[in-house]
């Protein structure tokens, strides 16, 4: 079969062209793409920052949603036509993190859409391991936010958040803001910290308490809210000095702190606190299946606010259009292409 | 009662003189001191470097074992003549973190031995709070490490270490060598990491594997030893910054982290690992009581090699001696005194 596909050549380009669609092998299931968000990765890609890992013929695309068009052989509990999601994660599952319990960070993961070709295409073929089943009247597009929202059910799970505890995110980009509404969910009392002010505009819309730390101190504003306690759970998201300086500034005793940015640089901490307040630094990466099932219930429930989310959705024509404009915008939080028609 | 005293004096001084015993108030205990070992934080009080904390008239010294000599008014469930150590905190109970569990860390906690008069002394009174009643046939000198045992068994607590797993300790001094023995205790495979040939020595001589990280690449060997797996446990005891490089580089996915030392600069850190492979950090500081608890046991049943940690012993009269020594020593790692007759 014939179809659509946005290949990225490198030099900040995505051309669309026809392509055969991969027919499912064993054990796999090729899906009918609706909807594909942009992520901070296919950023990455755009900027050609990961051209060693995805080369210059890469159909990129993770953050999607679709339907069903055509079952592997050996693929028991799933049908032809239902509205779907794909966990992009295929583990190696021989390695010791794998066999540790640890499938979704093993240490020779792929990541489909990165290290295979992904959903920015019609008809994407995937492991069927991958798939999760969507409610029959979930909206697709909104569907398309489940990959990043499970990336904050799983930060927030690994926090072991309790509700009424008080929770500060360090960062106001979409992870951020979906970690900040992934933890009121559960019952957290969040404050957001963000220096960009379009992105608190959005924060406050959402109906987030926010900071802008280079106008206030953000330590003192948590420590007030608390009566001195501090903050009982931090998600530094903003991948920055400061944020990391931050994270530890307003931790309460014994608060768990996340660590859900990337950190390409090495930054310097303050590790004395961790000592003299014991307190706890967890790292968080990617998502489990409980995490998904999870983003499903939220998105379902309007625990996710996806129309104010989803600031912009092109059609799969224009994603060359849609990166340069995601790049450039101080407004955008979430952008979706719109694959197909499904 | 007229005792003899330790008085810190400043410039690297201290003076034995004649005191006054303080007769205990209600709810407090008088206890008559036998050991009392001299702490790394003693050291650094001979060194100046408390001076604002502890002035120029302290008595120091916590790691202790002594007998109940007086009971102040309303003290229940304690007799004279008892054998016990005292767990050396006073809390400020108001404040957040007491109330929040964890008072052993309060915000304004005060040290006995530091913020008030300490052991090396031959009355010592303390709150009753403070106190742990030992077995009656337990070695005095001997029970004088109980508190930096304590240290290690929370530590070791909190890392949550599992029989069988694979554990780093970086740094070989005295809280590095009984964490290393707290974690075998708890069936830890333990391997220590230091950079002094004598501290190597003596882990050698305690059945440890070593490496000296600045002769063998210490995550190579780790993952020799492992699989390729990395440590499931690792503690760090250096405060220094390749201790710091090197509990990321040998840490397992989803490993505990716990950071014992004390690290008074900001190093730096590799963030991306703990993002990557899920890793934890732990802050780690004194203990509660059941890791006084468990630190009576683990030296009662020899957990801990008690006459190999123990390297000096010195009468009161010759403290000043006792430390210029331990000071210079390369080979020392638990240097006490014998405060009193008991």
């Amino acid at each position: 079969m014939t179809i659509n596909a946005a290949f990225y050549r490198g030099n900040k380009t995505f051309v669309v062209e026809k392509t055969e669609a991969q027919a499912p092998g064993a054990g796999e299931v090729a899906v009918r793409v609706a909807y594909c968000g942009i992520c901070g990765t296919d950023m990455h890609v755009f900027h050609g920052n990961m051209d060693a890992r995805v080369g210059h013929n890469r159909i990129v695309g993770h953050e999607m949603s679709g339907v069903i068009e055509t079952l592997g052989d050996g693929v028991d509990g799933l049908k032809v036509g239902q509205k779907v999601v794909v966990r992009p994660l295929d583990p190696d599952l021989e390695c010791p993190a794998s066999k540790a319990g640890y499938p979704h960070i093993s240490h020779n993961l792929k990541f489909l859409g990165l290290d295979t070709d992904g959903a920015m295409q019609e008809i994407w073929t995937v492991p069927a391991h991958t798939i999760h089943v969507l409610p029959d009247d979930m909206r697709m597009d909104h569907a398309a936010l489940i990959e990043p929202v499970a990336v904050a059910c799983h930060d927030v799970r690994l926090s072991e958040l309790q509700p009424g505890e008080d929770v500060v995110v360090i960062g106001g980009g979409p992870i951020g803001i979906l970690c900040a509404m992934v933890a009121r969910d559960a019952g957290g009392n969040v404050v957001l910290s963000e220096v960009n002010e379009a992105r608190l505009a959005i924060a406050e819309k959402l109906g987030f308490d926010t900071v802008n730390p280079a106008k206030e101190d953000l330590k003192a504003v948590i420590e007030a809210r608390t009566g001195g306690k501090g903050a009982d759970v931090v998600f530094e998201v903003s991948g920055s000095q400061p944020g990391v300086d931050a994270m530890t500034a307003v931790a309460a005793t014994r608060a768990r702190i996340v660590m859900v940015a990337i950190h390409a640089q090495k930054p310097t901490i303050d590790l004395f606190q961790f000592f003299w307040r014991e307190l706890k630094l967890i790292g968080a990466r990617v998502y489990e299946p409980e995490d998904y099932e999870k983003a499903i219930e939220i998105v379902k429930n309007g625990g996710v606010d996806a129309d104010t989310v989803i600031t912009d959705v092109s059609p799969l024509a224009d994603i060359q259009k849609a990166f340069e404009e995601l790049d450039s915008s101080p407004t955008a939080l979430k952008s979706l292409i719109k694959v197909g028609d499904v």
